[in-house]
């Protein structure tokens, strides 16, 4: 009977790419964008209900083929095509009105994950030709100085896009903070207006959170349908389980959320044609949560010690990545993957933010 | 083999039964509040992640047996219940203040359920002893007149709560309408600032949306656990599924969306140990729907023509009565579940704005 298996399965591979993969011709539709992310306000489709019930187009669960391997989804081309494409329109900007975009950002503290984030960021913005202000403060710093910043950014005419590097150590009030921001200038998209205009039908946020944005575009550019496809997010913080879910429940998933308190999240998991971690635990996603054909976005950047490496550690995703390539269609790596696309979005909702500034279009 | 299911099948009942209430002596802990909803505040707790997988409790799947009936919540009871606790304090209130609550209700049009809702809004209001103050507009009115009618309310120190019977007809803006209404007295809770709120950790709404309230209560004072539960919500409309959705996962719940682009929704449903139906489909879930054991909450309010009734018709609920109460361990039945309870709920949110206003504790 196993033997038999092999050929029906090496068959059927090809059935798996084809029902998660567009054809290209819909991405060269979308190649004089910057992203391939439409309108929000265009996902809002009519719910019709039917009383019969469908028919669903789930593949057979399939052993594993050890000489099957994923596509590897590779996030930092894709970051640096929008970055690409981020810089020539800031160079029209520059020319035709003289002005770019500004980008503020706040660090407090010496998390090493947070210097590296923030550094990327910097390079990135400046490479764009975006102007760039960033303040440190010390880990011991008041509430009181953080939010005095903000309000100085807010006013700032050359900014228009603010972010506080998270996590803020324990004794700062993050809600309290976030909600300084400007909302015309929170380009990380945590206000809870934003999160709440994400959520509902007919509504539309001004800025979606850059790692969820970076996670959808991910699936678009690498040609991965999403409307009717069970997706699993797993975890659901603010900043990524949550924003991600509703984002992908707007392009028609039907979505699940696992998190701490979730019983036997592998089997949920396995059910799952999209894959999204977010739980921030190294290998928490086994070979045996993926379904065969899966596409894996791992948004984990979980740091470890490593001697061998530069700064003493590097960073691994929240999916066992040998196991999974063995299973999934598709997935991201780590680092390499989600990464850049947080970047170059966080960049994109800037330059919105000063096109708007500047109704430049 | 069918003939040996049986006793089996009999004798797991309990465990059911076990898994899906909670002993009485948590009942009694709340019974000196008007509802049992904890505060929102205290339902965040950490999501701590172990790399190990938990072990499931899912119960097998079995077989109908003709003979077992669901418990029915009786929402009408129940909501009677949290009426009287809330006209009690309605009547402190006048005592110790010389105040009462004060609610304002817009209706346009002459939708036939509408006004049903409306009716029953009026006379619960009353009866609890709040002041009630209603604007009807015509079909044909202008989105300046409902906006006007509003401002008004806004600034009438008298009037706590504010609510526009929804749907609207089609060519007024809901969301601009929605928008007009103060947040301090939006008691139906649809401000997407609201809707944020409650969809972020470390936050709070002001208000819970009434009918999702209404659901969670339903549960809770039926001893329902919902925590580690998988709970799947038919309907992701902004003023039912989505926060219904948002405040089962606030309570733990594994939470699953169904909507129309959903494939095999029949084969998802029946993995809930919780299912919430609010898609507005009469007898859109079947008994194959239900999982034994399942607690249903049917938040359809479908209209069907019934010459016998006083009106010309009757009200009935997404979830085919008859068949689930076959396999379900308890079920709100339509009428008399969900509905009295969302008009308990605005009563509920209306108070405790009034409460806020008049600084009374």
């Amino acid at each position: 009977m196993r033997g038999r298996l092999v050929p029906i399965l090496a068959a059927l591979q090809p059935i798996w790419l084809r029902r998660c993969f567009q054809t290209t011709s819909t991405l060269r539709s979308f190649s004089n964008q910057i992203i391939k992310s439409p309108s929000l306000l265009s996902l809002d489709l009519a719910d019709s209900w039917s009383s019969t019930s469908k028919q669903s187009d789930s593949s057979p669960i399939q052993e594993n083929t050890n000489n099957w391997t994923a596509k590897i989804i590779d996030g930092k081309a894709i970051a640096e095509g929008i970055r690409s494409r981020i810089a020539s329109e800031v160079s029209r900007m520059k020319e035709l009105i003289g002005q770019v975009p500004g980008l503020a950002v706040i660090l407090v503290g010496q998390r090493r994950d947070s210097e590296t984030y923030v550094r990327n960021k910097t390079i990135a913005s400046e490479e764009v030709g975006f102007k760039f202000k960033m303040i440190v403060f010390p880990e011991n710093c008041t509430e009181c100085e953080v939010c005095n910043a903000l309000c100085r950014f807010n006013e700032d005419p050359s900014i228009h896009g603010i972010l506080v590097q998270l996590p803020l150590p324990q004794h700062l009030d993050e809600a309290k903070i976030l909600n300084v921001i400007s909302l015309e200038k929170d380009v990380d998209g945590f206000h809870p207006l934003n999160i709440g205009n994400l959520a509902m039908q007919g509504m539309e946020p001004l800025f979606v959170p850059c790692t969820p944005k970076g996670c959808i575009e991910l699936l678009l550019q690498s040609g991965v349908e999403i409307m009717g496809k069970k997706a699993v997010v797993i975890g659901r913080s603010n900043i990524v389980g949550l924003p991600t879910s509703l984002l992908l429940q707007r392009h028609h998933a039907t979505v699940t959320v696992l998190h701490a308190f979730t019983k036997n999240p592998e089997k949920i998991a396995r059910e799952a044609d999209i894959l999204v971690s977010a739980a921030g635990v190294p290998n928490l996603v086994r070979g045996s949560w993926v379904k065969p054909g899966a596409v894996i976005v791992d948004v984990g950047t979980n740091p470890i010690e490593d001697r061998r490496s530069e700064h003493g550690y590097r960073l691994i995703g929240d999916v066992c990545f040998k196991e999974a390539t063995r299973i999934a269609s598709a997935i991201t790596p780590v680092p390499g993957g989600v990464g850049p696309m947080t970047v170059a979005m966080l960049l994109c909702n800037t330059l919105e933010s000063a096109k708007h500034a500047f109704n430049f279009t």
